[in-house]
């Protein structure tokens, strides 16, 4: 698991102190590729070598870690050096880390901060979860729109180490209002022409979302219109901060991964599977499940109805969990294929009727063929022939039934608003659940004589 | 949901074909945005609006129209015109467009470009799906050791317009070895020494990633590393092109989105889930369906072992679909969690004691309580109140084994080298049904007398 080539060496170079080649293994590397290869080291021993690097490379090294490791390191090394490493790490990262620190541990980092970052830290905090606020840094360039882009490009030289980006510059006029955004790129190929201003070349229609705005809805904006980082604005146009595409990616991640755990009908889990709290955890699942578990009662009562028929054909009752299962089976088909094809964009209401009868005519495809198997079976465990046609005709039903709740409802659900995955299949699996049995009897009753 | 504020503005300019207003309707804002106010036009429309942009513009521009348009207008329009617009393409998107076309368009086309891009797409071709070399563009930033900070900056503003991406530019020997990288972080901040050298300031330890590299391990190293670019190189080092952060976000979603649908046990779909043909989606989904319809066959057997049993006492049948589901359903929600924490790294093989054992309490707690409302509907429903106990006991024990089995085969499978999200909920379901049934009538043989 752990890259394990360097451990020895590094421990002899901590053993030595070894000031020449430590400051070198910190410098030499990717700093990605040095974090791996501490990754078998005792904290104290990372925190150690750490030491060893200049300021900025130090927090860009521990910035690798997992979670979990940053907050340990934190939480037990001195003060002063947490605070020179919190003071260089990237503003958005590290109020993610002093906002899960103990409150007693945070009290001692805080006031050896230089005043601008604290302030900065407390601003970024008081954006809550899940909106452009709470992912956003503040360390964004910003410029004057008279500035030339000789004079733009020195100042970013200056700048640069404290910018979490520098492929946009931003124009703001004296009050922070954005007025227009120069890329890097941009800049790079007006230099033949140094005398031109950021004013002569920015882009003056800027994309950029609002700092309550939805997380998702920033992924959305930033994907749609390809960009590397997005400005956030307040309600005024004032210029906040900015969200990088790294940042983009883990909100793709979370929002897709949440998609899958309400298809499973869990409430979307928000922090780590192996810290989330037991209680919390069998409350996301016991809502659900016990939703769920109310709508499989109602079978009961439906077979309790149908006591008479069961009673004299008893060998129906064989078939009732496959019958039933079939219909769950492609009806979750049918809304997990929705879902994802809504989540990507490739189906939208206006497409239901396509998506209906594309699912009618692969439903009795599907049903058909499985219908033939349960023939097969049912052959030998019915009594004759004829009852035995029982078996495949509900399971064409069942199926036919299945899939058209499980490509209808979620389209609905998006429709009224509603998130199609948490609804979807639960709905799904009761409603198949119900109608397989009454399908199931009635068909019977109608075959056998 | 198309921006229609301004169609009519749009169409009395090409009435008028008025160039002055088109030129600027294409080139002040953002050309996302033209883009989007142009979904409205038809096709010939938008084509005809698109001429009035300079060609790199226009390229860009269409670029933000969905697929399905980029074909119909690629199809359908001058071959010349259409060759121009192609040469103005990202490398790796010209080659998506031309491999979607029919064969006599692209025989068209293709003979109206440069030479050099014609060999460009026959080699970017050639790639297979899913790798990197399929992902990656061409156009790369490739300059040389004894560079200057300076030259190297003037450089990159004479190719910029030619470029995917500026930020990084990779430093090759005449072999084109790759050698190193800069970003244009380091060069602009480099400036106040105009006389250093690339080899100087660059790092000469890459991450990059082979050309026959799986699309899945490109992103993951993308995200560990945090890059906005990956360079990909064949088997000796040579460089041959970048992927960048878009392509990735891709890559993620098609990632994600397949681990949903193998959760669902359908077979990603390659394709868009409204164009895949209807005997692909039948293949597709029947596959799993089958496997799962076998494994519900057996219940059917198990049922008729217990032929006697189920007869004595009938109001038993009434809780199987009850009992099936609840242990499915709690199975399914474990197996999704411990599939999407693995997917996002939060648990490793090494943390199955852990997940056991929250597993355990967690379904020790939904378990319970469900058996509490189930024992209050058997009350009413079985003979007598000793013969109601067989429904909680059952409930539990096929929750906590619903439980278990859906934590425990994600892992196992993960462990054997398995996709996780494939293999597990049809096994879960199909042990889960089983199990459920031997346990039910087992426990109602002990308790009722």
């Amino acid at each position: 698991m752990f890259n394990t080539l360097f451990l020895p060496e590094l421990r002899e170079m901590l053993a030595a102190a070894n000031r020449v080649e430590l400051e070198e293994f910190c410098q030499t590397l990717n700093a990605g590729r040095t974090a791996e290869f501490m990754e078998g080291l005792f904290n104290d021993e990372v925190w150690e070598v750490l030491q060893y690097a200049p300021a900025n490379r130090r927090a860009e090294i521990f910035s690798y870690f997992d979670h979990e490791r940053q907050l340990a390191m934190v939480e037990t090394h001195d003060a002063s050096e947490v605070a020179a490493l919190v003071e260089e790490m990237p503003a958005d990262d590290r109020v993610d880390l002093i906002q899960e620190l103990s409150a007693e541990r945070a009290q001692q980092i805080l006031p050896l901060l230089p005043i601008a970052d604290r302030r900065d830290i407390q601003r970024l905090q008081s954006y809550s979860d899940g909106t452009a606020g709470a992912l956003m840094t503040s360390e964004v360039a910003m410029l004057e729109e008279h500035m030339t882009v000789k004079d733009a490009l020195d100042e970013l030289g200056r700048q640069s180490s404290e910018l979490e980006t520098i492929y946009y510059l931003y124009v703001v006029d004296e009050n922070n209002l954005l007025r227009g955004i120069v890329s890097t790129r941009q800049l790079v190929s007006s230099l033949k022409h140094p005398s031109l201003t950021l004013g002569d070349i920015m882009e003056s229609d800027v994309v950029a979302v609002l700092v309550s705005e939805d997380q998702e809805s920033v992924a959305e904006k930033v994907e749609r219109f390809n960009l590397l980082a997005i400005p956030v604005v307040d309600s005024g146009r004032q210029l906040l901060g900015i969200i990088t595409h790294d940042d983009v990616i883990d909100v793709v991640r979370e929002e897709l991964a949440e998609d899958a755990q309400r298809i499973a009908a869990v409430e979307p889990l928000e922090d780590n599977f192996l810290r989330v709290g037991l209680w919390t955890l069998c409350w996301k699942r016991g809502l659900w499940l016990t939703i769920l578990f109310f709508a499989a009662l109602l079978t009961a009562f439906a077979l309790r109805h149908y006591e008479t028929d069961l009673e004299r054909f008893a060998w129906l009752v064989w078939f009732i969990p496959l019958i039933i299962s079939a219909g769950g089976n492609s009806g979750s088909q049918s809304a997990t294929l929705v879902i994802t094809a809504m989540t990507s964009g490739e189906v939208r209401f206006k497409d239901w009727p396509l998506v209906l009868r594309r699912e009618v005519i692969v439903s009795l495809g599907l049903g058909s063929f499985l219908s033939l198997i349960g023939f097969s079976v049912a052959l030998f465990i019915a009594p004759s022939t004829n009852d035995a046609l029982v078996i495949p005709f509900t399971l064409l039903s069942v199926i036919v039934c299945g899939c058209l709740c499980g490509a209808t409802l979620p389209i609905l659900f998006k429709r009224l608003g509603l998130d199609p995955a948490m609804m979807s299949n639960p709905f799904v699996a009761g409603i198949v659940d119900i109608l397989g049995i009454v399908i199931y009897i009635n068909i019977a009753r109608l075959i056998i004589r």
